[in-house]
């Protein structure tokens, strides 16, 4: 079958030629008479695929020399227990910006063992949509750390401005939105990221860490959930999800080759305004519930009048090749992922459809 | 290059067919348009091999149905630390059998969390050259759980008799010898293993826990290091390594059409003694350290009589296409990991290498 149009939240779509590459040498990588899934994760074979990734995430992010890069396993998930395992020591207590439901499952994970406090809530009738503003956050000057989710996959929110916690460091959970843009890396303590929306396969966690807090993380919780054992050891303390890494270096090398972050912003803000503007203009149908300066440009959430419409979409969006477009189940309506690796044809042929849907 | 004979450790050779199943099938998945990569985890197309991969392990394994099977990140070294996390209370101890770098690594990150006691230990001049006889255990009966590591993938020593622990549960770390044979999985409560020697790609950890262990864990530990939250979501509490896992599926559904586990058992046996019979034959040139009741079926370990015969074999070998047959750096000399899917041709060429090596 021909390619669909791939509107998945995560898992998401890839960039083709990212797995052709996968294809055409899955069981003779680089003339080694072997799949990249069977190297040693020790040998030079699989360490120059695992340090090429890395490098080009430096690269591309420009992530400064004071920051150490990991390949960690366990999704962001893990990440919500690790990071208070880590930096939240009894007595002190760490800030949570509840912006959507994975910001709610770090702030439960980080009561599971210290005292987290909730320093913004936008959540109303179990919905959030918006962000809060700089001015709205009630920051405790001796907090840990703050941590925001930058973009929330489920209610189509995404922080445009990232917020200035001054001393206090930021820990972002960047799952989908990682590299979506340019970034000022300095600004972060931490991010962090699953693999699976805008970097590669599920199985692979991103972990960008300052120096200074690895070293100052605790060292009385186990060995493996310690960032300094990864980062002393270049994330091959044990054995890496070596073929997931694999797809990190060919989707991130297809990303340099499209032109860098900078082209990838450009090309993310001229999907999502297409998008977004096919949707206003049919008002009379379609509703995104998002506040306007909160609209995330990677998940393109909204509704249609009754469930019934909704379906007929679905059908109708599902004839043309257009897949994964069905809301999270918790909020319902319709959900567009335009991640980094979704093209621009595929969410014009979406805007299109939307401007003629029922005219 | 044609694919040549290989001897990893881990992550290590997979079956030939299951590789030219995925690339067939890599950017169009099942007639989908998409990659299997890129289809949400919560699809019905994914869904599939999801359940098929499980149920070929429960079919495979005889997995009894008062025991749960779930598909887990972070490898077995996680293990290592959720283990006692979810088994280990305050108060309480868990008895653990040194036999070798593994199982030392699991005994230490326990001591991280609570109070482990070693009831056997077999290393001797820092080499562990058996596994202990059951006489040997020194078995508390109101221990937590008892631990073993079955397979000694560095050592190349193996548990060929499972002991009893009575009442106490039976944990095994089986990373380098799960499915080798049948085995009856009740004489467990948890068995563990990395998928990257017997099962598939790294990456993903295969967990069989009795259902009673699973209910009895503790609830006041990160939700994410519960195994109740993954037994209770079928492995879907959050994205699982969704590739990796329908790799296991592709390998075990390869271990199906060969005949099953004793098939596997009969292969694995002839290949074990077709390299020990060759090593022994060559008594005056090699020397396997593995007190013979206790040699291992996956990894065969052996030495020459000096670094230099070594390196010579080391580079022969390599010529005749025979790779990752140097030993783990700890140890030095020579490992020939013989896995479920090494064919008996390529054990066979390397034990008549053996046989005539500077003969």
């Amino acid at each position: 079958m021909a390619r669909v149009m791939n509107f998945n939240a995560g898992p998401a779509a890839l960039p083709l030629a990212a797995l052709e590459r996968a294809q055409k040498e899955l069981i003779d990588f680089a003339g080694t008479g072997m799949s990249v899934m069977e190297h040693s994760h020790r040998g030079k074979a699989y360490e120059a695929v695992h340090n090429e990734a890395i490098g080009l995430v430096k690269e591309l992010y420009g992530v400064p020399d004071n920051y150490d890069i990991l390949l960690l396993q366990g999704g962001a998930s893990q990440q919500f227990a690790t990071v208070p395992m880590n930096f939240l020591p009894p007595g002190k207590s760490a800030d949570y910006v509840l912006t959507g439901v994975w910001a709610q499952k770090a702030y439960k994970e980080a009561k599971t063992l210290g005292t987290p406090r909730v320093a913004a809530n936008t959540e109303r009738d179990q919905r959030c949509t918006r962000v809060p503003k700089q001015a709205e956050l009630d920051l405790d000057p001796n907090a840990a750390y703050v941590h925001i989710t930058t973009n929330n996959t489920i209610f189509g929110t995404q922080w445009h401005q990232i917020p200035n916690t001054g001393s206090v460091p930021l820990v972002a959970d960047m799952s989908s939105d990682i590299m979506w843009r340019p970034e000022d890396v300095s600004k972060f303590g931490m991010i962090y990221a699953g693999a699976q929306k805008n970097l590669g396969p599920s199985g692979l966690v991103l972990v960008i860490l300052r120096k200074d807090l690895v070293a100052a993380g605790r060292k009385d919780i186990p060995v493996i959930f310690q960032y300094r054992t990864h980062a002393e050891t270049n994330s091959l303390y044990h054995t890496p999800p070596t073929f997931a890494i694999y797809m990190l270096r060919n989707v991130l090398d297809e990303v340099k080759r499209a032109g860098g972050l900078s082209a990838m912003e450009k090309l993310n803000r001229e999907k999502a305004t297409v998008l977004y503007d096919a949707l206003d203009a049919r008002a009379d149908s379609f509703t995104c519930p998002v506040e306007k300066d909160s609209r995330s440009v990677m998940n393109v959430v909204f509704t249609l009048k009754t469930p019934e419409l909704e379906a007929e979409f679905l059908a109708e969006a599902q004839k043309r090749g257009m897949v994964g477009l069905k809301g999270h189940r918790l909020v319902g309506g319709m959900r567009a992922s335009i991640y980094n690796s979704v093209p621009f044809e595929a969410v014009s042929s979406l805007a299109d459809f939307v401007l003629n849907f029922k005219k």
